[in-house]
C-alpha cells in the first residue's frame, strides 16, 4: 500500500497511533494547528533542529527506515546532550514521494519513537507533505538548568580536554557500509555498522558532566579535530592534543589497514560518533573518571586548553608538535 | 558569489548578522549545539514545524527569496495564533544547492527576519546544508495561557461560526500568477498577488479573541470549508455555513468571472488566507465584534454549530440546503 492509496490524513493517524504516549505534561499533541505541552519549570529552554536528505545524508539502499529513524532522533538528541541537557518534545517534518510504501514510513516513524522512549523524549506533532526525495526534519525542545549550561565558549586555560567513548566507529562502519568488499569478522563488522546507523546520544553522561561543573562541552557530529577547533575558536583559547592518549575503537585498526588509513585519522576526523568532548578544571580530572566508571562509560584526558597565542597543536606518538589540520565534515 | 565559494560556516555568520535581534530572554543564540532560551513562565508552550519544498510548495519562477522568507514565517506564526498564543522562538534549516547565490540566501533570511520582527518571533537558530532544491523548514516555539488555549476541538452545538477578514484574495493571487493572461487592472491584481505571498497572520486578533472566551479556532490555511470540517470532526458536531454571509475579497469575484469559476468557491475553498476561523457562543457575537473593529479586523458571521446528526450543510443564496463537498487542499 502506497502512501497516495491511504492520502494525507490516514497516514497522518497511522503516525499519530506509532508515536503517542501518554505523558501528563502533554497538553495536545497530532491533530491541531500545534502541539501543546508544559514549558519547563526552571533553567531554561534548548531549541534545536536538524534537515536529513535522501542522497545526501542517507541513503536508502544502505540504512532501512526503522535505523533511520533512530538516528535522525538520536542525532538531534546529542546536541540537547551536548548543553548538559534533557530532551522533552519533538516536532517531525516529513516528506515523501506519494508512491513510498506506508509499512516504509510507519518502520521509520516506529524508530523515531523507540529512540524517543528511550532517553524521556517525547514526539508531539509534525508535518507531511510530498516531496522527490525523502526528507527528515527534526526539531527539539529540551531544557537545562542554569548552573548547568555548558557552552562552547566555556573552555579556560588550563582545562583538560576529555572525551567519552571510543573513537572511529561510526567512521569505520561507514567505510564498511559503502565498500562491502572489505572483509571483516561478522561480529566486527557488525558492531562498527550499528555505531553508524545507531549512535547513542551521551545525555546521562553529559547530565553527570554538567552537573560536575565541567566548562565547555560538544558532541562529536563533525570529528573530534573540527568539535576541538569549535570549542577553541568560541573561546578564544588554544589546544594541546595527544594523539596516543586518543581512544580508538575496537577494529578501527583492521578497516584502516584494508582502506590504507591510519586508524588514529579516522578517530579524529571520522565524525559521527556521538561522543561529548568536554573541557574540565584539572581539579575534577578525578571526580569525571570515577563518575563516568560509576555509570560504565569511558572517559580519557586526550589534551589541555593552551593560551590563544599557542594555536591549536597535535602531540605525535613521538612527541612532534604540529599545528593541527582540520578535516572535519563540512555542507558545501 | 555562490554558496559553494564561501562554505558552510561563512553561510552561517551571514544569517547570524541578519536575524541576531537584541533580547534579553535569548541566552544562546546561532553558533552552538542547541539555542537557548528562557522559557515562558506561566501557560503552556506551543510547538509547531512546517516544511516547504521547491517545485512543490513554491517555484521560484513566480516568488522572490524575500518573499518566500517571509511567507515561510508568517505561515508558521499563523498556526500559533489559531491556538490564540504568540509566537517566540524561531529554528530554521535550509538545504539548498551549492550554486545558489549567497544574496539570494540573504534575502530569504531578511524576509524572514522582517515578518519575526513584525510578529514578535525571534529566529534563535537552525542549520544549513545542501539538496539539488531549496528546502525549508520552519520550527516554531510559541506560549499561550492556558485559559486561552483555543482547541479544534471546542466547537459547542449553538455556536456561532465567525471568520475575520475576507476569503479568497490568496487563491485569486494565486490563479493571477499562474496565468499571467489574465487581465486585471494593476492595482487590483497587486494586492491579490500581495495575499499570496505576503499572508499577515492574525495574531492579535487571535490573542483577543480566546481572550474574550471564544471555543474552537483555526487558521484558513486549507481552506474554510476544510478548516470547519476539521473542527466538526474534532469537536463531534455538525455545522451549517450560509454561503450569503461569507465575505467574498474585492477583486475575486473578477478572476472568477475570468476562470470561468465562481466567486463563492474560491473564497471557501481556495486555502491560503490565513484568515482565523472560530466558534463562539452565541451570547459573545456582539462583544466579538466590537473588539474586532476595535483593532480595524473586519469579522463575519457565517454559521452555527449544530448537532452532529444533522451533518455539515451549507445553505445556498436560494435557502437550499445541500451537504459540504470539500475540496480543501491535501498533499498527497
Amino acid at each position: 500500500m502506497k502512501v497516495k492509496d491511504i492520502g494525507e490524513f490516514a497516514l497522518i493517524e497511522r503516525i499519530a497511533e506509532i508515536v503517542e504516549h501518554a505523558d501528563e505534561r502533554v497538553i495536545l499533541t497530532i491533530g491541531d494547528d500545534t502541539a501543546v505541552v508544559r514549558p519547563t519549570e526552571s533553567g531554561y529552554s534548548l531549541l534545536t533542529t536538524d534537515l536529513l536528505v535522501e542522497n545526501v545524508h542517507f541513503t536508502l539502499d544502505t540504512i532501512n527506515s526503522w535505523q533511520l529513524g533512530y538516528k535522525s532522533i538520536a542525532v538531534n538528541i546529542s546536541d540537547i546532550a551536548a548543553m548538559g541537557g534533557l530532551p522533552n518534545y519533538a516536532v517531525i517534518s516529513l516528506a515523501m514521494d506519494p508512491e513510498t510504501d506506508v509499512d516504509q514510513i510507519e518502520d521509520l516513524y516506529r524508530g523515531m519513537e523507540d529512540a524517543s522512549i528511550k532517553y524521556g523524549l517525547r514526539i508531539v506533532g509534525g508535518d507531511v507533505t510530498k516531496s522527490e526525495k525523502l526528507i527528515i526534519n527534526v526539531a527539539l525542545l529540551g531544557e537545562v538548568e542554569e548552573e548547568n549550561l555548558c557552552r562552547r565558549s566555556d573552555a579556560m586555560v588550563g582545562d583538560v580536554i576529555m572525551v567519552t567513548g571510543e573513537l572511529g566507529a561510526s567512521a569505520a562502519g561507514l567505510r564498511l557500509i559503502l565498500n562491502p568488499e572489505i572483509a571483516l569478522k561478522v561480529k566486527e563488522a557488525g558492531a562498527l555498522k550499528r555505531a553508524h546507523f545507531l549512535p547513542e546520544p551521551r545525555v546521562e553522561p553529559g547530565r553527570i558532566l554538567a552537573s560536575l561543573g565541567i566548562n565547555a562541552m560538544e558532541d562529536i557530529s563533525d570529528g573530534l579535530v573540527s568539535e576541538v577547533k569549535h570549542i577553541c575558536e568560541a573561546s578564544s583559547v588554544g589546544a594541546r592534543l595527544f594523539l596516543n592518549k586518543i581512544p580508538v575503537a575496537k577494529g578501527v585498526d583492521k578497516v584502516a589497514t584494508l582502506t590504507g588509513e591510519r586508524a588514529i585519522d579516522i578517530a579524529i576526523s571520522g565524525g559521527e560518533d556521538y561522543e561529548l568532548v568536554f573541557t574540565a578544571p584539572k581539579e575534577l580530572n578525578g571526580l569525571v573518571e570515577k563518575a563516568m566508571t560509576a555509570i560504565g562509560t569511558r572517559v580519557a584526558a586526550i589534551g589541555e586548553i593552551v593560551d590563544i597565542s599557542n594555536g591549536i597543536k597535535v602531540i605525535d606518538w613521538s612527541g612532534e608538535e604540529r599545528p593541527l589540520e582540520v578535516s572535519g565534515y563540512t555542507h558545501f
